[in-house]
């Protein structure tokens, strides 16, 4: 797929972020775009991305940064898209892909759809990937490599240019998939948004204990309890806004969730060690299909080092 | 402290698997023991550490394996543990130290002390180290370098005994923590016992839904299911025990989490964004902290390769 996809010659990256910087450097490593661009309101981290030498253009804001380009990416927390569209809605030109890397798609989509102008193609998208670190130096070229991108194109979408942008995201590593915005939200919330919400809750349940001295929660963390802390350190705006858009998926796997976790309270109080033992062994699978299927790696405790 | 701690002539363990075969390799790496024997009731885990040269000796019961040994060390399943210490009783020596690697303490002390003749000294003790692997082969000798062992004495503990089982796992790497049964019941419950919990209860409510495949939860995991996974690959037979065993902590630390939880969905459900946003941020600095302490590594994303 990635010989038969054109160059993007233009690439306007709206956001220097961990994400945004990410698909700077492996745009430029898998010459996935001939020109990138990276605008960011934010002074320092526009400072910082020139530093590092991520574009070859760099803009304050997002409408100086599309003139001219064939792909914008806008790599800014949810909520912030909407501005983002309307500023920059005067300065594309007829047949730019608008896309986005937001994790959380329906919102996007119904926001965005009335923002972009006609002869414009509106294509949502949503790399799986990425760390609990933040700004621009938190980019690298790999991040995309073996994840996959989830593009949520509208139902009259412009046939050449979803596969422009699917060809893009392939050649920065990615394996592409498309869905409805809607099932995307669905599967995320389980796969990406609940799991981060309840690392955030354990994670501030032990900062509130008074039994438990913090320093202790910090000390013998290594239980299992620092698993938890690190995607609870995930950029606190952009999971705000991935809570604030995607409420009902949400809502809904956090109600199954609390069911199941409420059955397994009740096997707990009554000693029932045989729905327990169940349980265990069931879950131990799907670690292994996971490995299996490449979206993890099979080294034990995730390779972290175990020498002095 | 390990400079002057007497070395043990003969280490007992008893049971061969990820922990059990980790303190061998410790011990002989580190010099704190002189002779070595493992014993093993599961013919197949036996056969397999003596095929991997684990120890000096190797026994398929229990009682034979703790003649004239000097610290015995029960590295069994918490819910086995009382039945090895009645088959071990009539050949353990006065003097000997018999302790334990289990994730529940109070437990173990009340339910072992009438089990131990007069002489013998109880120490329970927990390495707070550990893969989500399991068997002989899984052990390796620095699996506690730097991680902490909690000693939970009874009152009454003979102090040249508590020295000597200290001494000890320093020599293994370990910072030593003496604390009561009770309050290690309470940390652990936060900090390993109700994150493991949770880890098996979403994997098992993500292998549920009927809206959601099993192959997207798979493939999209690296949003950050895949994470909840690893200790939700942990042993059943052991994690049965520990809840089985710490019932009352673990129900304690259970109520706090969901009634945070309810409060966050709440938030969600109202889209109160601040409450979210404070949260999220407030999490962030634990993070920092137990990698300051030396209790995580600070690589992003646990240090997983991002190179195809």
């Amino acid at each position: 797929m990635s010989d038969a996809a054109p160059i993007i010659r233009k690439l306007a990256i709206i956001g220097g972020g961990l994400i945004g910087s990410s698909v700077a450097l492996a745009a430029r490593d898998n010459g996935a775009a001939a020109e990138i661009i990276i605008a960011d309101s934010n002074a320092a981290n526009l400072a910082k991305a020139r530093e590092l030498g991520l574009a070859d253009g760099y803009h304050g804001t997002a409408l100086s940064a599309v003139e001219g380009a064939d792909l914008v990416i806008l790599a800014v927390p949810v909520g912030a898209m909407p501005g983002v569209a309307a500023d920059i809605a005067s300065g594309l030109k007829a047949g730019t892909i608008v896309s986005d890397v937001g994790s959380v798609k329906s919102s996007v989509l119904k926001s965005l759809s009335p923002l972009v102008p006609a002869g414009v193609h509106l294509i949502p998208g949503h790399p799986v990937a990425g760390t609990e670190q933040s700004g621009p130096e938190a980019g690298f070229a790999s991040l995309f490599d073996g994840r996959w991108c989830i593009l949520t194109p509208p139902e009259n979408v412009d046939a050449v240019a979803l596969e422009a942008l699917s060809a893009f995201w392939t050649k920065l590593g990615s394996k592409v998939d498309i869905m409805t915005a809607d099932h995307h939200d669905l599967v995320l919330a389980i796969t990406s948004h609940v799991p981060h919400l309840i690392a955030y809750n354990i994670v501030g349940t032990a900062n509130d204990l008074e039994t438990v001295t913090r320093s202790e929660v910090i000390k013998y963390s290594a239980g299992g309890f620092r698993d938890f802390t690190r995607i609870a350190a995930s950029d606190p705006t952009m999971w705000r806004d991935v809570f604030l858009n995607n409420k009902d998926a949400v809502l809904e796997m956090l109600g199954r969730f609390s069911e199941d976790l409420t059955a397994l309270q009740r096997a707990i109080r009554w000693g029932d060690g045989d729905a327990l033992f169940d349980l265990f062994t069931h879950t131990r699978d799907i670690r292994k299909r996971i490995i299996d299927a490449g979206q993890d790696d099979d080294a034990p405790d995730f390779g972290r080092p175990h020498d002095s």
